[in-house]
């Protein structure tokens, strides 16, 4: 029987001890062999970051319990990935990588900056199926509660289905509400733009330092979006390439006298 | 006259101290009015890491000597580009961001693990034209004398033209060898992917660490690619778009029945 089950390889960016991979643990494990490879600290914001020029700890863990093989990590989501498919289980096919579930959205141009979507493209790079669950809400006891069903069905379509070489979904969650989630819609990237300020302070030896804070503008609306249905209260799934040519322009370019 | 000139913004990965940047900072000083925004630490590998729930530290340096503007920052790459436009050269038009050179290759996946490509990228996002140049040589006293005239070229060209919104150009320099470079090819991102592995030491108190290690392995061949470029001696262009969204499989995903 456990030879059938899928090998399904979980990692995160708000570490291994955050509530969003303890869920997303408890429900793949339900699907499949879990192993749970994750950072030891957060790592929010860490985009594709790799580490060089230093080594990494790697630690097995009994945080999730007797049955589950899990690991702390030193380094980034993407090293996490690195490690669970070339040490933990280098030599064994690994069905699926799921990442998350992220406290707050990824969605829109967030996917450059996300920790969590990143260790999923790491795994597409790899060419294992990959998805990326984030929730769009924040605090650190942030209720999960109606994502299950829906991590459950996307799973087993990846499962069921494959995905093309290269792709990774990037799944977002609204924010538990009152309001029912009306389904799931498959949606583009919207093209939001942080507007950022840095706020100056003095140092106890009068030293400036500086906070960035900003807020996430959108004029990409009505326009199939991931903000547009997670603001109708829709899942929202994105197909995410790592391929980043734009054809359309190396097209253009050639006709550029270079 | 100098209100004529462009104003173009420098960042790398390699740090404020490196060769690659002093030498970029000289060339681009032809052309314009420079104001330099770089790591005061190497941060190769960052991807597009930022710092969140951490301030930055900010200081001016005289490292580029008296006319140019030039910053050291304790933050990430794409930290460097945001504070350079949202707090050093506020309410001023950017006309142009270059990122590096960078001491190494960014061309094929590498593109999503460099520092130095996502401050460019970053730039893009804030609708800034912007290149990101890399050379395929990483020793820190690399010989960048063969890059200076398509440096020149290519940053005339995005000057003239301009760049399509979203739209940032990485630019890869073969190493300097007595073969000529034979000019430049618009190419795309080529579909290499990195076999990893760890080695596993232990330090003086019997604990294991691991230094990961791999090699670039490209299959992706003769198919009009920045490594078949760079492996007949031309510089290489990829024109790389942030928005990840995969459009064909987009469309592919509405029949699944979600």
């Amino acid at each position: 029987m456990s030879q059938e089950k899928p090998l399904i390889l979980i990692a995160n960016d708000d570490s291994i001890y955050s509530k969003g991979i303890r869920v997303l643990t408890e429900i793949m494990s339900e699907m499949g062999e879990v192993v749970v490879v994750a950072p030891d600290t957060h790592q929010s914001g860490m985009g594709h970051a790799i580490t060089l020029g230093a080594p990494l700890r790697v630690s097995q863990t009994k945080d999730f319990g007797p049955n589950i093989l899990s690991y702390k990590c030193s380094g980034t989501p993407a090293d996490c990935v690195k490690f669970g498919k070339h040490h933990i289980l280098k030599g064994r096919k690994i069905d699926l990588v799921v990442s998350g579930i992220n406290h707050g959205s990824n969605a829109s141009i967030s996917v450059l900056y996300s920790g969590t979507m990143s260790a999923a493209i790491e795994a597409a790079m790899e060419g294992i199926p990959a998805i990326g669950f984030s929730l769009c809400e924040y605090g650190s006891d942030a209720d999960f509660s109606h994502c299950h069903d829906y991590v459950i069905k996307i799973a087993q379509k990846v499962l069921a289905h494959g995905l093309p070489k290269g792709l990774t979904l990037n799944v977002n969650f609204p924010a538990k509400s009152e309001v029912p989630i009306k389904g799931i819609k498959v949606a583009k990237q919207a093209d939001a733009v942080y507007r950022e300020y840095f706020e100056e302070r003095k140092d106890p030896y009068n030293q400036p330092y500086y906070w960035m804070d900003g807020d996430l503008h959108n004029e990409d609306v009505n326009n199939g979006t991931d903000l547009d249905a997670l603001a109708e209260n829709y899942v929202s799934i994105v197909p995410i390439k790592y391929d980043m040519t734009d054809y359309a322009e190396l097209a253009v370019m050639q006709s550029w006298d270079l």
